[in-house]
């Protein structure tokens, strides 16, 4: 595709990943790290380097096969890099090397965001490792707050959790010798991150907001997208782009931010490289972020919505894959992770250790719950997933009494005959209006996408079940034995402004059963093609009858029907 | 992920891809095919068989490192294999070796078909290459009929119309010294083909149907799913897993049939592999057929519905990239793939080679209509693909008469107030009877998912768009000024049985809204998630006005209000 050759300082997962996607594109890559690192393992065509990218020599040595350099990891030498850069002008490096200075350093990348304006946790420098100038910190910041490695963090290690003043020489014990600052002790609810990768003229492009949730400091999780708000998932979406502005250059960032009890958005800190949290796009998003970077720092094309999720209505959980204390145990997760209808297994090519990020899993599907459901069983093996999801029933059909049912089944009937899975129960407004809510409210989540509710008299069941659900929901009048069935129809579609019934004829359970169908059609080409071919077959009986009264002429016809 | 090392006899894009999906299980592949071929590009892991999979010596040396022998071409020695598996009896060869000999030879796999009762074109050995003994099938067949090479046939490469009896020399001249079979000739429709994986307990579970659209004899493009009815695409897959069903072992096979002019489905071919015909699986499907493949022949679990449709809306089509005449010039069609929003590329390392397959390019969208926009801008570049999709209309506000508006436009600011994108017009249903029939039958094609249709009077509109269309139509009875627009409720709620119309209260056009906001949640969780909130805004605000009744009491309340 392009005839650059990308240098990739790091051959973990992200440069193993990095390279998968490169590989699909025929762009070249070439890694410095340890012989056989991940990366290595799955690109035979290039001349490696083995070395660590933390040595100028080896630097060098990548940098003379190449045209691009990028990493995977910004604990690199940077000094080295610029060394590098000098030596070669024409050698473009993404991110750029004072990026990479800026973000090694949490401290500095704190003041840099804080200098463009980007809300971050409050922060002070600590001066000199000494109790002392710890102790005025937790004057300042009150206890708890955080104390932080400003460099070579990771996963957790490199921070300590500074309780109270006695804690203070148990923090310096614990960081000595590295250089520290303070954070703010930070009242989250949530942990959010957004992967942004901005291309060389500067435009930026943000994939969906999304969860993390962490275990032992490590990522164990992430929701996509996160369960939060549009207004919210907008909002850090806007604060992840923005911070990704502030730096020249190109590639792709992981932001990660914290979302306060006060709703305030505060950015934790900043990746200038592929992140963990941004697994879930291999199989949720039209692009991954993966080939979003390799594709920014070769300047290929970045069109619109390439780093929109794949439908809009894709919902995904990434598990990671640690190592377990027995050896490869976790493969027994991997396995079951295979069993799962939509679930991908992702390994990277290590050797299985203790807490070792040896891969990770994601699960897509239309609903959350169903996303839940089924890590439930990765996770615990305990429940059998709901292997067929598509015999959920997906339209609800409920009245008021059994004495509507001879109209109601009419419908059931139709749907039947569609081959559209439903159910059918009785729901009393009047006699069982806690059944009502529970059912309502219930719907949704049960993945039903519309109900039918007949009603007669009074007739209050379609529209208190509308009350209580965000779902269509369609009414039936069913005539009763005093008045015309008028007083349910006015009864049913007379809803005030805020709840709409979706009313059909009186007694025509049909009509509401062919309406469910047509609501289904609307995002579901099956069912739309069903109901084409439905209106289709009328049209022919109607075309039929048409022709043979005219053979026979009308009184024949009409002889013959009466005999009937 | 499985301890098993899996040969591959053959290292073209196909080998390639089962590479890439061995890696992401840390399944170890070892490739048998000349050095640098694609499968050996993507992995340094393993000590590669440099030689040929015709040859014993180079199969022998493979099967000396493996647990599991597998291919990804068919045109391998079967007898070498047979030796090899002599010489390891706990080899495990998948397929296996007596179906690869069946299926090189297109006249033995179809009497092996047949013999299974499973439907092919009709088909004559060719004894002796003779013109007399081709002038006796031509008596038989009539003309045109087609002549085939038994083995080594692919890409139309090794098949001959023969248009009249004056064609047989020239078709035996073409194909000679080569073994021959005669097809009766077949008037088919379309192409059809379906990917097929079968475990290793004998279960088989099918990929979607999806139709072959051929250039030149080499596979052009693919659509999926097929653009033919579901009751067609469900006979065409009974039909090819039970042709699968007949082979015993593993993996994945890609079956091609035709459909002929008399709706039969008739088997053309069979591939005992991963086919061209499947790549849409790795950006469509839940699992791609490569993974699906090493998944079959290692053992790992073969779960329900990983086959099948990421989403039930998934719509794709691939296209292969050939070789241009100038080398090269096909990554232009890359670059603009890559341009276009939800599509991919994936190139298989080869050197550019007029006719040569390259790579291939999947794109994906909720709509079929979607996806050949974008095929047309990346095979033709002239238009401009529709890059932010989601800003085409959702719902269509129409009505009579602009006297309708007043009433019309509330609904509308409710769809702006939750951002859905809409559109308003005027159709009117005896003043413009084909001005209606023409909004009603594109509606569905045009992306709409739902109409809101105002009428007051006789109101016909609704019930003639509802008739025409097979998406849910929303009627609002505008009241008029002589009745008191019970008349309109009752003429567009009142439909025949066939046709509904989802009926709201007179004049209440807020709540079609509301409810065409519900029909969007019913598969679009954002929509879903927005009514949920309006449902608590409501609450909320009836609340705080309860609050304040309850604290100034009644009567100041009414005063307030009433100065209000």
């Amino acid at each position: 595709m392009d005839s650059k050759t990308v240098g990739i300082l790091g051959g973990g997962q992200l440069g193993r990943m990095i390279v998968e996607a490169a590989h699909r594109l025929n762009i070249k890559t070439i890694i410095l790290d340890a012989a056989n690192s991940p990366a290595k393992q799955i690109n035979a065509l290039d001349d490696h380097v083995d070395g660590s990218f933390k040595e100028y020599e080896s630097i060098l040595k990548l940098a003379e096969k190449c045209d691009v350099l990028t990493i995977e990891i910004e604990h690199i030498d940077v000094q080295a890099l610029e060394k590098v850069q000098e030596k070669f002008p024409k050698l473009e490096i993404y991110p750029l090397p004072e990026t990479i200075r800026l973000i090694q350093d949490k401290y500095l990348q704190k003041l840099h965001l804080i200098k463009h304006d980007i809300e971050v946790t409050e922060s002070i420098e600590v001066k000199n490792n000494t109790e002392n100038d710890l102790a005025e910190i937790g004057e300042k910041f009150g206890y708890p707050f955080m104390l932080k490695s400003r460099t070579l963090a990771y996963d957790g290690r490199g921070n300590f959790v500074v309780k109270d003043k006695s804690y203070l020489s148990k923090a310096l014990e614990f960081l000595k010798d590295r250089p520290l600052y303070a954070e703010k002790w930070c009242p989250f609810t949530k942990e959010l991150a957004v992967m942004v990768v901005r291309s060389l003229d500067g435009k930026v492009f943000a994939y969906p907001t999304v969860e993390t949730i962490h275990e032992n400091n490590i990522c164990h999780l992430v929701y996509a997208p996160a369960r939060i708000p549009d207004s919210l998932a907008k909002k850090a979406s806007i604060l992840a782009q923005n911070a990704v502005k502030s730096f020249p250059g190109c590639g792709i960032f992981g932001v990660e931010m914290f979302h306060l009890t006060n709703n305030e958005l505060l950015i934790n800190e900043i990746a200038p490289r592929p992140h963990n949290s941004g697994h879930y796009t291999i199989d949720a998003c039209v692009t991954s972020q993966f080939e979003a970077h390799i594709r920014a720092v070769t300047g290929l094309p970045m069109p619109n919505c390439f780093t929109e999720f794949s439908t809009s209505i894709t919902n995904a959980i990434m598990l990671n894959v640690l190592g377990d204390k027995v050896p490869n145990k976790e493969l027994e997760t991997c396995k079951r992770a295979l069993e799962t209808p939509h679930s991908s297994v992702y390994l990277y090519g290590k050797s299985s250790r203790p807490e070792r990020k040896l891969g990770h899993i994601n699960i897509v599907s239309s609903s959350m719950q169903d996303v839940e459901n089924r890590l439930s069983y990765i996770l615990n093996g305990s429940e059998i997933p709901e292997i067929k999801s598509n015999v959920k029933p997906l339209v609800g059909i409920i009245m008021g009494s059994d004495s509507d049912l001879p109209v109601m089944s009419v419908g059931a009937r139709i749907l039947k005959q569609f081959g559209v899975p439903f159910e059918v129960t009785i729901v009393s407004a009047h006699r069982t209006p806690h059944r009502m809510s529970n059912y309502a409210i219930e719907a949704a989540k049960r993945g039903l996408k519309c109900i039918i509710a007949g009603a007669g008299g009074a007739a209050h069941l379609p529209g208190m079940v509308a009350a209580m659900t965000p779902l269509p929901v369609i009414g039936v009048p069913v005539k009763g034995s005093t008045l015309d069935g008028v007083d349910s129809l006015h009864s049913i579609v007379q809803m005030p402004r805020g709840i709409p019934v979706a009313t059909v004829a009186i007694n025509n359970s049909t009509n509401a059963a062919l309406l469910a169908i047509r609501i289904l059609g609307a995002y579901d080409s099956k069912w739309l093609d069903e109901m084409n071919q439905y209106l289709l077959n009328m049209e022919t009986e109607v075309l039929q009858k048409a022709e043979i009264l005219e053979n026979i002429g009308y009184e024949d016809y009409l002889t013959d029907k009466l005999k009937k």
